[in-house]
């Protein structure tokens, strides 16, 4: 099969092509680069079925010279940004909602009809249901990123409708492991290597969140594009736990052996649409016969221990 | 108050203006005219509290420009064509959604925070529920239209967190009565004007619909924003019945004393992405104390007797 990859240099978008290719399959990876890595790209770069286009997806033109003849769009680019969405409220609306249109357009231009794509838990809101199944209460938006999401999944299954796609939307929890460039493990690491006596927290460290590692992710992706079979197929990636912040730096401080002074801040919000308690059902996913293999705290320290053998991370970011 | 109401040559945005120009408020319009008729400003500008600015949304310096000073922002404007989203399926995208995108940046940029919306029970797709409730089951989008609002809906909600806005959102049914330019009665009526012997229809005639009247919606906004109080305030509005299409062409032919042959087509879907059964729950603004004067069967023959006594809209459209 032949797969176009948005986001081809990204944390999850590498670790599935890298998958991909291992089965044998052909990958047009699409990355600008913006926030992906070219590292990522080094084991996929010496496989001859793999072909590399930098471009921005903002150029449509280009984009559907990319997608032509293509069998599935795995359309993973993304701004993953969402504690900074109010410092710069048109990234969402262009990154994550406008070019979901253009790859839409991109694939009904070349007569294309499957497209798998990256959604969140954040489109869930501050959730009335908790663990927040699929058909959870129709949710009100709470962060600019997540209303980009449901505004693309939104845009996926109207053109499944419209024009007889096939969707497979996911909706993650926090993904964690191999790659990983972004969020409170790094925020963490980054402090206590710059000083392992202290280590500030945004939020009272109650706040409850979901993990999964990245292989487990790409596993489950997989499930759902081989046994899926309605129109839109919506589901939710997840384990069966959550933990607190609380444990997360329990479990990264023990693995680096440092004991620092834990600064709070108040309340359970980091900050400003953060959702103080992330969990999702994932009866869906699992009839399919998926199940993660790592928990969350195996899954934390899969990262750190990345973190520790990639210290370019760290630095670059 | 001042009030800047989009889309205020519209039919809905054009009642509202007459009402709040009424009840003593200022309102400066805006429309660009793509859909707008400059017959129902005739009253509004004969009125000193009314400034029309002819102006595209999709000028963001000139929208900016004409929010400064303003206490609501009553954003209607919208591609209203639910039928031919896919004829164009970047339509919905740019006046639906990047059009609210910069409502709200202009209203962020000029420090105002209450914003007033035009949604639609589209937003539901095909409903798990009926009547459909506003915190409904996690709907799957059927129709770029209704994509489009989810969307508006989600940035909306996104700005009322991350800057403090008060966003009040109504999903409407359709709506009928004066000023009413399109949709089933307006097609109807046309195709008996022109041939008064046969009625082609599109579908088998039992989609079961909802309509409300266009004062009664008027009403409904008024009651909403003056009791609403939460950040977010979504409200349905709709009547507590519904009709099937077979009704309505009964009061139609009825009203002009016509007997035509009816032609029904096949299946309960009038076209790619109709939903066959739309019914709204209302209990929550019949809560406010709102409830409508008119029936549906009312609406309907108002409705007829506005094309009747103003032909041009049956000429122009």
């Amino acid at each position: 099969m032949r797969v176009l990859v948005t986001g081809v240099a990204g944390f999850i978008g590498s670790s599935l092509t890298d998958r991909l290719l291992s089965l044998g399959h052909t990958v047009v990876g699409v990355d600008n680069f913006s926030t992906g890595q070219r590292e990522f790209l080094e084991g996929a770069q010496a496989n001859a079925n793999f072909v590399l286009r930098e471009q921005d997806l903002l150029n449509l033109d280009a984009l559907v010279e990319a997608a032509a003849g293509v069998d599935l769009v795995v359309h993973f680019a993304a701004n993953a940004d969402v504690r900074f969405g109010p410092d710069h409220p048109g990234r969402d609306l262009e990154q994550n909602i406008l070019v979901t249109w253009n790859v839409l357009e991109a694939m009904r231009r070349n007569g294309l009809r499957r497209i798998a794509f990256s959604s969140t838990g954040s489109v869930y809101g501050e959730a009335a249901v908790i663990p927040t199944p699929e058909d959870a209460p129709f949710p009100v938006q709470t962060s600019l990123y997540g209303a980009s999401k449901v505004s693309a999944e939104g845009l996926i299954s109207a053109y499944c409708e419209s024009f007889g796609f096939e969707g497979y939307i996911f909706r993650f929890v926090s993904i964690l492991g191999e790659r990983y460039t972004h969020g409170h493990v790094l925020d963490f690491y980054k402090k206590l290597m710059a000083d392992p006596t202290r280590l500030p927290v945004l939020g009272n460290g109650t706040q409850r969140k979901s993990y999964l590692y990245v292989q487990d992710c790409v596993d489950a992706i997989l499930c759902v594009l081989e046994n899926a079979k309605d129109r839109v197929n919506i589901f939710n990636l997840g384990t069966n736990e959550y933990c607190q912040v609380k444990d997360s730096i329990g479990w990264i401080t023990g693995h680096l052996g440092v004991t620092p002074q834990l600064e709070f801040g108040e309340g359970n919000r980091g900050w400003i649409g953060d959702n103080p308690f992330i969990f999702l059902e994932t009866k869906k996913i699992r009839s399919l016969g998926w199940e993660p293999k790592l928990t969350i705290q195996q899954a934390v320290i899969k990262t750190v221990e990345y973190l520790q053998q990639n210290p370019w991370v760290a630095e670059r970011r």
